[in-house]
Order: structure tokens, then sequence, then C-alpha cells
């Protein structure tokens, strides 16, 4: 998507396709900057300190780690280490098994010379088929959100009656190569000229929605207002909200979704009050394994993230602010499950599917017993 | 209760006892200080700008403005405009409408010259009242802890097996004159050594919860871990909470319950995973009015509040930063309503109470017809 005008992906290569930049995502919205990664170290430090996060562009990134490290030494005691220091970087998100998992396996079966372009080739593959799969899930999106806006107010444009969707954290472009999954519905609509506003949650701690789902729908001119993330009650109570749509960190195969901690009380909210609950879930984000939520692992992250508040004064001057007594103790649990009965559907580059475990495998062609 | 070993009240007294005090609330955590108020439009200002807050400290700050105008000048105008001026300042605390019409009725039966006097005697004895209702709730509460520890780990003192008590916002001694609400079971717990653990939520946009919970709980020395306003589902999904208990700025005679923004997702969540969720009730703070809580009036308040935060940089120097790109729009809803069907109980001054408007009526002798 666009960045003062100009097009830009999370994570792109230059030089002879071999350079890996990403933009610096703990810098925004208050500085853009693009961020060489030079190493499988560099990658590894670019996903667990946030230079890059959302569960594709984390992917994409560890592909691009993997392929950084064969370009230094294609050995197989590089491979496997490069493998291991990448996988330990953030837990929840399952595509960044999924992208190291697939990369290993193909490598080890190739003789070393050989391994560095084949690694180049599959996270460049890996990151074009990210964004077909956000494209996708953009028009499936964009199909609910127009019945949703015609069932509402009874037309496809109806002025001055937008259709208010509320998300939280960021699903975003930045949280993918580009689209976003649970913006890509917001684009689409947006450029398809239906009209559209968004309920941004900020994201406590570490302020996504504030700091980038703001910044990129600002930067595309999509119509918003941030809340914080206890606000959403009280404006799905009073009829404020059409539809609320997210992404995931890792969906279950039994269709219970892992997200941004705070979704699972978002999703019972719009529950309590009739209104629909749609997680764009890219297939990549489907952890076939793991049947129950509940088994999915919760990542813990630095106490520092809730008692320090990262933001410019009024000179514009970027201050890191402590918000509490001297010596508070704070637990900083980044992700909760959502449980699919919770769940209006999950829209996946497939279509939209119900939040079942059968309905999921029968729309990707793993019914039991196909493997 | 204390501050660095100190007794304090959150609002009191000096002089021949018509030197009115506060604690400035929006100083802290980080500096505590105390600020005098010399006149109607002081004690409006500390109110409206949330040098004070808290359903029943803004009640009392509200008398003393009244008082502080009586003495400067006691005529029927200076009482007409003293009580316009301060009604207007906060609008979903009903303790503010509750004082000043109180206070209003007795003095205008007064002759001008008796009335500083009487307004200082309704003041005084408004706080008195506030001091013993919440030392009831925090008896009763107690009680309902106990009870809740007992059934969870089998003994009043099981070693390691904390109970685990989760709030929003402040309903501390710093939103009362002291004790507090929602917290007095809490110092009441821990002063009668049962094993307490309090789980705080941070409460944006204000950080009510991080700057003065934690505050509060820390110079008392309660044990305590801050969260994200979002945790609370998480945490009550994976059993880390064993009873829940907020204060309320309004309660409707039906039972419905006013709160901090946010207090309606978490009875949700609280319903959801079958923790009893109790709302402190001073009896003040009932609307006998308003019988549907969807007619309590929610105040909007500044967009800045979300958009700016305020602490202290590593240096100790207190900064304003802003979180967001630089012209993001914001909403700033303060409250919330949760509806009675999610509150497994009242607690209020006179005992538990289901939270249904007959109960409530029966407990507090005011069944239909009787006036």
């Amino acid at each position: 998507m666009k960045v003062g005008g100009i097009p830009y992906r999370s994570i792109f290569t230059e030089g002879e396709g071999t350079d890996v930049q990403v933009i610096d995502q703990t810098l925004l919205p208050h500085r853009f900057r693009i961020r060489r990664l030079t190493s499988a170290a560099d990658a590894a430090y670019a996903i667990s300190g946030m230079v890059v996060r959302g569960a594709p562009l984390i992917g994409a990134t560890a592909a691009y780690g993997v392929a950084l490290a064969m370009r230094a030494d294609p050995s197989n005691a590089s491979l496997a280490a490069s493998l291991s220091r990448l996988m330990a970087t953030r837990p929840t998100a399952v595509n960044l098994r999924w992208a190291l998992e697939n990369s290993g396996a193909m490598l080890r079966s190739l003789p070393p010379p050989r391994r560095a372009r084949a690694a180049y080739r599959f996270a460049d593959s890996l990151c074009e088929d990210d964004v077909r799969i956000n494209r996708s899930i953009g028009d499936i999106g964009l199909d609910i959100f127009r019945e949703i806006h015609r069932a509402a107010y009874g037309g496809a444009r109806a002025p001055g009656r937008p259709l208010n969707v509320l998300t939280h954290c960021n699903a975003g472009w930045l949280a993918t190569v580009d689209w976003g999954t649970a913006t890509a519905p917001m684009y689409r609509a947006h450029d398809e000229g239906l009209d559209l506003h968004v309920w941004v949650r900020e994201t406590r701690p570490r302020l996504q929605g504030a700091g980038l789902t703001a910044w990129e729908l600002g930067q595309h001119g999509v119509p918003h207002t941030l809340v914080s993330d206890s606000a959403s009650g009280h404006l799905l109570s009073r009829g404020k909200v059409d539809v609320v749509i997210v992404g995931t960190d890792r969906t279950a195969a039994s269709g219970d979704v892992a997200n941004k901690v705070g979704t699972y009380p978002l999703a019972l909210a719009a529950r309590d009050n009739g209104v629909p609950f749609y997680v764009a879930v890219p297939s990549p984000s489907i952890d076939w394994k793991t049947e129950d939520g509940a088994d999915i692992p919760i990542e813990e992250r630095d106490a520092d993230e809730v008692t320090l508040v990262r933001g410019v004064d009024e000179a514009g001057v970027e201050r890191t602010i402590r918000i509490t007594p001297e010596r508070t103790r704070a637990a900083n649990y980044a992700f909760d499950v959502t449980p699919r009965r919770l769940v209006t559907g999950l829209v996946t580059e497939r279509g939209v599917c119900s939040a079942d475990g059968h309905a999921l495998r029968r729309m990707f062609g793993r019914e039991a017993g196909s493997g």
C-alpha cells in the first residue's frame, strides 16, 4: 500500500534480489525508516524485537532469514543453526513454524551450493502467495461488507450512513507483505467507493492500533476513529458498530482463534449485541496440528511493555515514559484465544467458512484421512 | 489510608475546619501534593479537571464547594450560582447530584447568616457517612472473599494460594474519602491476614488503575500485579481470577451499573468463565430516579485523553507524549453500562443484594409506594 503516495511492501529485496529490507515498525508512527537485514541473526532480532510483527510478515522475514544464512554459509550446520535461532523468536505465530519447516525440508534435500538461491526463491514466493491470499481475503470480505451495509442501510451507497467496522491491533498491510488480512476488505471497500468508517482499538500494551493501524488507514485515506480498547463494549451496545473483523496469529484446526490479547472479550461483546464477528484467516495461519485453542502457547512478554509507553513530546522528540509508580509489577500476556462459538465466520482466501473444524478441513481439502 | 506511613483522607479540612484540602490526583503516582480549595469555582475546577475523581469524592468536594461559596457570600444568588456551577462539572456521577440537591434544599430553608456553618456541617457529615459506608462494604466484602477463598482452596489460610481478585479503574480510597468502595474489602482482607493478590487493570485512557490503584495498594502493602485492560479475558479463561469486584459511578434502581468504560466487557468475560462479578455500591451511588441503565448519560471526554499519555521519563521528569500519528481523530467515552444480568451481587453498606430492582428497593426500604 502507499506511504506518502509511494507504493511499499513491508518487506522487499533490492540489489540482485538478495538485499532484504523491512520497514522498522518500532519507529512508526513517528518515524518512517527502512532497515536492512544482513544475516539470520538480524532477521531473528527483527522478529523478536518487533521491528517486524504480524504472523504473515514474521513468516516472510524468517524465510528471508534462512536465505541470508544460506548466502553466507550454506552448510548443514548453518542451516540447522539459522532454523533453530529463528524458530525461537516468537512462540504464538504459526506462520513462523510453517515457513521454517517448509524452507528447512526443501533446503535439506538440496546440495549446499544450490541452497542460497532456492531459499531466496522460497521466500520470494512466500511473499507473492501472501499478497495473493490477502487480496483474495479482501475481495471476499468486501462482499460481506456490502451485504451488511445493504441490510443495515438498504443501499450500497447510503450517503452519510457509513458501514462502521471495528478492528483490533494491526492486521494491516504492515502485518503482512501487502494489503493486510483484516484490513484487506477495508482497503478494497474504500477503493470501491463503499462509505466506510473504521473504529481502531489502540491495542495496549504495544499500541499497534494507535501507532500502526491508524497510520496505515490515514496514509490510505480511510476514515477512522481511534478508541481505547475498553470502549468497544459501549460502542457495540449503542449500535455504533456494524461488523467486527480482526486477524489471527494462529487459528486451531477446530476454528478456535488466537489473536492479540483483548480479542476474546471483544468477541463476547459483539456476540452479546448481535454484531457479526469475523476473523480474516489466511490459510498459512491455520495450525492443522492443534485442535484445541487451549493448547496454543500464549506468549508472555516483558512487563516493561505495560509500564512504559513510547511516543513523541510536544517538540516531536521521541520519549519513553513510565505510567506507574516506580516499583509496580506488571504481567504481559500477548494473546488470548477466542472460542470458535463466538466467531461468525473465518474469512479465508478460499471463501467464508464457519468456525468449525469440519468445515475448515473441507474447505482446504483436509478431511480426516486425506492427510 | 496511609501514604508513606502517615494516615490521610482524600479530602479534609484544616484551620478552623473551613480550609478545604485535597490530594491532587492529576499528579499521582509521580508526585504527592496537597491542594487547597478556596472557592466554589476552585472546587468545580477540581472536579471537572479530575484533581479529585470518583463518585463519592466528587460528592464530598461538591458539598465543600457549596460551603466555600456560603462562607464567602451566603446569599440566595450565591447559593444558586454555586449549585449550578458545581452541577455542571461531571454528568455521570449521581453522588454529585445527590450532594448538591440535599445541601441546596437544606440551605435554602435557613436564613443566610446560618448557611456557612450548616454547609460545612453537611459536608463534614457526608464525609463521615462515606467512611462509615465504605468500612461496612469492606466488612461485607471480606465475608464474600473469605467464602470464595474457602470454596476454592479449602481453608482461610492456604499458604501460597492467594485469593486472586481483579478490579478495574480506581474505586479505591482516593475515589472516596477513605477505604474506597471496591478496595475496602481488599484492605480489610489484607489487614486480617487473608492471603490476597490483586490484578489491577490499567484503565485506559486515564490510567487510574496504573496510576492510582497500583499506588494505593503499593502504599498499603497489598500484593498486586498490573495488566492491560485487554488481558482480563485471558486471565479469566485460564483460571487466574477468583473474583472480580469493581465500583460504580451510578447504579440504576433496576441494578444496571454504570462504571468506568471497560466494565461491561469485563463482566461478560467473568460470566463466560463462571467467575463471580461483584459491584461495590454505596447507597448514595444508587440513582433511584433512573430505572434503565440505558438512560444513564455517558460522559464523552476530550480526545486528548486517548491520544496523549502522561508519565515520567528516565530522569523522573514528567512528560506528556502523543502515541498516535499527528492528526489521528479519537473518541473518548468515559463510562459504559453493565446490564444487571451480568452482576453476581451488589455489595452495599447494608449487605449483599442481587442486582434486581425489587431486592434493591427492599434493602433500602424503598418499595414501590413507600416514596
